[in-house]
C-alpha cells in the first residue's frame, strides 16, 4: 500500500483527489492537511464522502508528511515550491497539482505567476506530467509537475498535429470553455451561481497563464517556438474542459490516422470517428480525453474537438495516474470510473 | 458470474444501469435490447459507454434473454407485465424498474396507470424491492417490483416514524423536488432545456402515480390506511430528489435515536447528525439514502430531510442492490461509488 | 418628477431597482451610494445598464441624498435604522428594502436579527409595504418597511385563507423554494456556481429571519398567534421564489372564489384557474405574483402554489410600487414588463 | 397604430415577438395563427403573457392578414415563401425571421436547406434585414428576411474589419456558442434539459446553415467571396449567443477606432471599451449587441468578441427593429428594454 499525504484538501481538486483515493486498492490514505480546517472531519466539509474519509483536516506543522510515500499538493500555487525540497529530502515522491514545477523557463514562469521563485533547481528536476508524452520518465521522477486543465485538453488535442509537422505553428488557435470548478473553490463574486449561471463569457483574453505552459508543450514537440491564439472561456457547466482547436494544413495527410496511430496505446485517450462532435458529459468524473477531428467543407483547415473532465484528466484524475506510473502499478487503477451521465 | 439481460436501454433507467453493471465484478452482460435501436452499438448512443460497453442493442425477439440469470425491464410501464411471466418460466429471474409489479391492488394500479393489468397472479408474487424492508423476501425472490424514485425517498424518510407510531399518520405531508431525468428521456416540450432549465414548478398535484405506490408502504406499515399530501415538483437537476418530509408529533420519542436505531445496519442509509441540511449532489451518482431530522422551534411538527439519486438509489442503483440479494452476493457489489462533488 | 436617491446600489437589488428605475417616467435618479465602489460608474460594475444609467457612485457623505424625494436603502440590515430619521427629518421619504423597520415587536426583530435596534419609535411609524394589505397606508407613509421575498410570496398565497377564517392557522406549513439571487450579491462560498448548479437543499430549517415576518403578518389577519412551518430551500434559479403552501380545511367555502374577490381589483395578482401549477419563470423579471389552488382528491388538505420573482415583487418591484403610491402615482406606472419566458 | 399578423405563435420567436409587441405603443395585435392550437388562448399556452395579450391562437385559414399591415412569419423554413407573394399582393408587408429570403443564390439556399424555393423572385426582392447594413433599403422593403441569429453576432462582430480590408478574409475564423433556444421550441431528444444542461458540445462542424448567410454578408462587404470556419456550439444558457471572432491583421489600424466610428450612430451597438469580456447576460431580453475587440499579446491575430440575445436582436427584436424602419417610426420603439442581470 502506498501511503498518500495531501496538502490542501478543501478545494475541488483536493476532493477529486478524495474521492478517487478513497476507493483506490493500492492506497492508504494517512494525512490531509488544512491550516483553517484543522481538526474538522474530513466528511463534514464534505458529505459526499461521508463513511469513505474517516481522516480529519490536520495542520501542516503536525501532519506526518514525511511518512507518505508520496505527498500531492493541491495548493494555491506558490505553495509547493517552498516545502517540497524537505519532503523530496526525506525520501518522499511529490506530484504538485499548482504550477510551480510546469513551466522550465524561471523566468517566464516568474512573470506570469508573479513572485520569485524559490527552488529553481527543482524545477530544472521535476517531469512535466502528461503521461501521453512523458511516460518513461514519469515512472522515474521523483517529482511530477502536474498540467492544468486548459494545457491537458489542448495539448492532447494539438499535440498529434504538430508532431507531425503538417500544419502551421505559427497561427494556431485554441478557443476554450471551462466549467466554472475551473475557477476553484474560492469565495468569489464572479463565479456566483448567480452571475455564472445562464451567462457566458470569454476571460483573460489579453493573457492567460496556462498560455506559456501550452507553448512550452508545443514547442518540446516542435523544436522552436510556436504561435497560439489562446482564448478560455467561462461557461455554466460544474466539469468539463471543451477546447476547440484550429490549425491550418501545410501538408496533406491522413489526418485521422495520425491521430489513432498517436494514441493507439494510450488508455485514456479515445479518438473517436471522424465528424464526431464530443460532449463534454461524455467525460464526466472519469480520467478520459476525448477527441474528434473535422476538415469543414474540406478547406484548409482542421477543426479538433478534445474534452476532459477539467477536476479528473484536468488534474486529480491525471496525478493519480502520473502516482500510478511513479510506484510502478498498472497506469488504470482506481481510476476505472464510468463517466456519469446524464 | 451472473448473466444479466437488460429490456428497453435507451432510457436513462437503462444507461445508468449500464454503468452500473458494466464494472459489476460479478456480471456479464448478455443482451440489451431495443426495438428502436437494434443493430446500434449501446456506446455509439451513450458515448460515455465506450470502452465499456461492447454490446449492441438487440431486438426483442432476437435476444437470448431466456438464457439470463436475471432481466431487468428498464421500459415504459405495461411491458414487463406481458413478458415476465415467459422468462419466469425459463428460470430468469426478474427486476422490474416501471411500476408494473409494484401495486398490490390491482384495481388500484389500473385506476391509476390507465390499463388492465395482464398478469394480477405475478403481482401477488412480486416482492416489492425496498431492501430497507424486504430484504428477506428479496433474497427468495424469482420477481422484483423495483420502487419509483420518490416512493424511495419518502418511504425511507418516514417509515422510522410510522413504524414508531408516534405521529399523526392521517395528515402527513411529503413536498418532494426531482431533477429532469426523472422524467424520462422522452422528447416532450415541457423537460427541454429552454423550458425547464432557470425555472421551478410544481405538477401532478391532484394526484401522481407515486401516491398509491407510497400509501402502500406506509399502509403496510401502519397496520391501515394513512393520509398523505404528496406534491412533486419539476427542478433544474439533472439527477437528484429532495423530498420534504413534514409529521405532527403524536407522542414525544427520542427521534433521532429512532432513525438511527432503524438504518444502523443499512449500507446505503446515512442518517446524518440532527439538524443536518443533505444537498442532493452529495448522494450524485450513487446508490446512498441520506436522511436528517428537525423539529424546528421546538413544536409539534418534525421536518425530515431525504435525499437520493433518482437514478440510482431511486432506479438502477437499487435494481442492483436488489439483484445482489437476490444471488446471495454481498449487497453492495458494484455499488461502492464515491458521490461526484462537485 | 420625482427625485430619486439610491443607498447601497451594488447588490442584485440595487441592480434591479436600476433596471426598473432607469425607464420609469416619472424618475429622476438623482445619487446611488456605495462606500467601496465610490467613483466608480454604475454601468461599469453593472454592463447591462451602458446607455441606461450614466451615474457614478458616490460616497454616502458626498450623496445629496436629503434632496431627493425619497431614498431606498438596499443595504445589508442595520444601516437603514441608523440613517433614516436624518432623511425623514429633511422631509425625505425612505423606502427601505432591508428588514429594519419590518417587525413591529422590537425585541422579537433583535432577537432574530442579533443586533440591538437604535430607532424603535421609527418602527412604530413604519408601514409594512405589502399593497395589498396595507394600499392606503402607504399612500400617506412617510416610512415604508419593504416586505421579504419569501415573506411576500407566503403571504399573499395563504391570507386569503387566514382571512376567511377557514383553515387550521396553528398547523400551516409553508415549504419554500429560492433562487440563488435571494442570498444576495456576496462572496461566499456555498452561494458558487459550482456549489449551487445542479443540486438542492433546504437550509435554515431550524429558523430562518423570514419566519417572524410572515408570522406577524398573518396574525395581524387572524387577529391571534398562527402556527408555522416554514421551510426555505436553495435552488438552482437565478430568479424566483416559488412557496407551496400547505392548510388543512376547518370549514368548507368556495376557495377558489375566496381568492378571485380577494384579489379582484390588485393589479399585480393573477389568481389562476383552479388545478393550474404556476412556474416562476411566468413571472420572471416582472412585478407579478400568480397563485393557483389545489385540493388533492378532495381530501381536507389545500394545496397553494405561489410564484413571484424574489428580485421584483419580492424586492425592488414592490419598493417601486410602494414608491408610486407615496407619490399618488399609478401603482403600475414603470412595473408593466412582460416577464422573460423563455 | 399598425395592424401586425404572426404566423406561426406558438414557437421561441413567436412568444419573443409577442413579449415585445404587447407593450409596442404603435401596434395593434390582431391576429395569432397555429394550425395546432387553433382556439386556445395564446396566454394559456404561455403564462408569462396572461393580462397582455387577449387573442386566441387561429387557424392560419380564419386569420385575417391580408388585412394586417405588417405579418411577421416566426415559422419553419419554408412556409413564409408560400404564403409571402398573397399578402404582398394584398399591400401587406412581410418580415420572415426563417430563412427563405436570406440568401439570395437561389441555387445555395436549396442546396444548404434541401428544399425547392417557390418564390425566387421574391428572393430578389427581399432586403436582407440587418439595419446596420441595410438600412435605407429596409425603409422601403416590402419584403424584410430577418437575419439569423448567428449570422447577426458573427456579421457586426467581423463586418468593420473587413469593410475596412485590414484582415486576411481567407481564413476568418467565427468560434460561436448558443443558448439552447436557439434550437427552437422543438421536443427533440438532444436539447432536453437532461442532456443539455452541465454539459457543452459543438455541432454541425461540417457545415451549419448559417455559414453561407455569414459569406454572404461578407463577400457584400469585401467584395468578393470570403474564407470562414465558422463552429457552433450548443452551450447551457437559456438565451445568449457570444461569438469569439479571429482575423489576422493585414495592415496596422487603429482597429478600436474603427468599430467606434462604424458603430457611432447605432442605436443597439455598443462599442466596449478595448479589453472588455462582454456578458450574454448583459444583453438579455434586450436588442442590444455588444462588441470588444483584442489584439492578445501584441501579435498579429485581432479577437473580436460580439454578444447578443438570439432571441431579441438574433430574432424577434431585429424584426420590431425593422419593422418600426418599415413603417417610419422611431427604430428604437418598443426596444428599450433594460437587459435582465442577474
Amino acid at each position: 500500500m502506498i501511503k498518500v499525504g495531501i496538502v490542501g484538501g478543501t478545494g475541488y481538486t483536493g476532493v477529486e483527489l478524495l474521492r478517487l483515493l478513497a476507493l483506490h486498492p493500492e492506497v492508504d490514505l494517512v494525512a490531509i492537511t488544512s491550516r483553517g480546517e484543522a481538526g474538522t472531519l474530513v466528511a463534514d466539509m464534505f458529505p459526499s464522502l461521508r463513511g469513505k474519509v474517516s481522516l480529519k483536516f490536520v495542520d501542516p506543522k503536525d501532519a506526518p508528511l514525511d511518512r507518505c510515500d508520496v505527498v500531492f499538493f493541491a495548493t494555491p500555487n506558490g505553495i509547493a515550491m517552498q516545502q517540497t525540497r524537505q519532503l523530496l529530502d526525506a525520501g518522499v515522491r511529490v506530484v504538485d497539482l499548482a504550477a510551480d514545477f510546469r513551466i522550465q523557463d524561471v523566468g517566464v514562469w516568474e512573470k506570469w505567476y508573479g513572485m520569485t521563485h524559490v527552488a529553481p533547481d527543482l524545477v530544472a528536476e521535476a517531469v512535466y506530467g502528461l503521461p501521453e508524452v512523458n511516460r518513461e520518465a514519469i515512472r522515474h521522477a521523483r517529482l511530477v509537475a502536474n498540467p492544468g486543465c486548459y494545457p491537458t485538453a489542448v495539448q492532447l488535442g494539438l499535440l498529434p498535429l504538430i508532431e507531425a509537422g503538417c500544419v502551421d505553428i505559427d497561427h494556431l488557435v485554441a478557443d476554450c470553455k471551462s466549467g466554472v470548478s475551473g475557477a476553484g473553490r474560492k469565495a468569489e463574486t464572479h463565479i456566483l451561481f448567480a452571475e455564472a449561471s445562464d451567462n457566458f463569457k470569454a476571460y483573460a483574453v489579453a493573457g492567460h497563464r496556462h498560455l506559456p505552459e501550452i507553448r512550452q508543450g508545443f514547442a518540446r514537440a516542435a523544436g522552436r517556438e510556436v504561435g497560439l491564439t489562446f482564448v478560455p472561456h467561462l461557461t455554466p457547466l460544474i466539469r468539463g474542459i471543451h477546447a476547440t482547436l484550429y490549425a491550418r494544413i501545410t501538408r496533406e495527410e491522413d489526418f485521422q490516422a495520425i491521430y489513432e496511430r498517436r494514441f493507439a496505446s494510450e488508455p485514456f485517450i479515445d479518438v473517436l470517428p471522424p465528424k464526431s462532435h464530443p460532449e463534454t458529459r461524455s467525460v464526466r468524473a472519469s480520467n478520459t480525453c476525448r477527441v474528434a477531428l473535422h476538415r469543414p467543407q474540406g478547406g484548409d483547415t482542421l477543426v479538433v474537438l478534445s474534452v476532459i473532465d477539467n477536476l479528473t484528466k484536468g488534474a486529480a484524475g491525471q496525478a493519480v495516474q502520473n502516482m500510478n506510473l511513479m510506484f510502478g502499478l498498472d497506469e488504470c487503477i482506481g481510476l476505472s470510473h464510468v463517466p456519469v451521465l446524464p
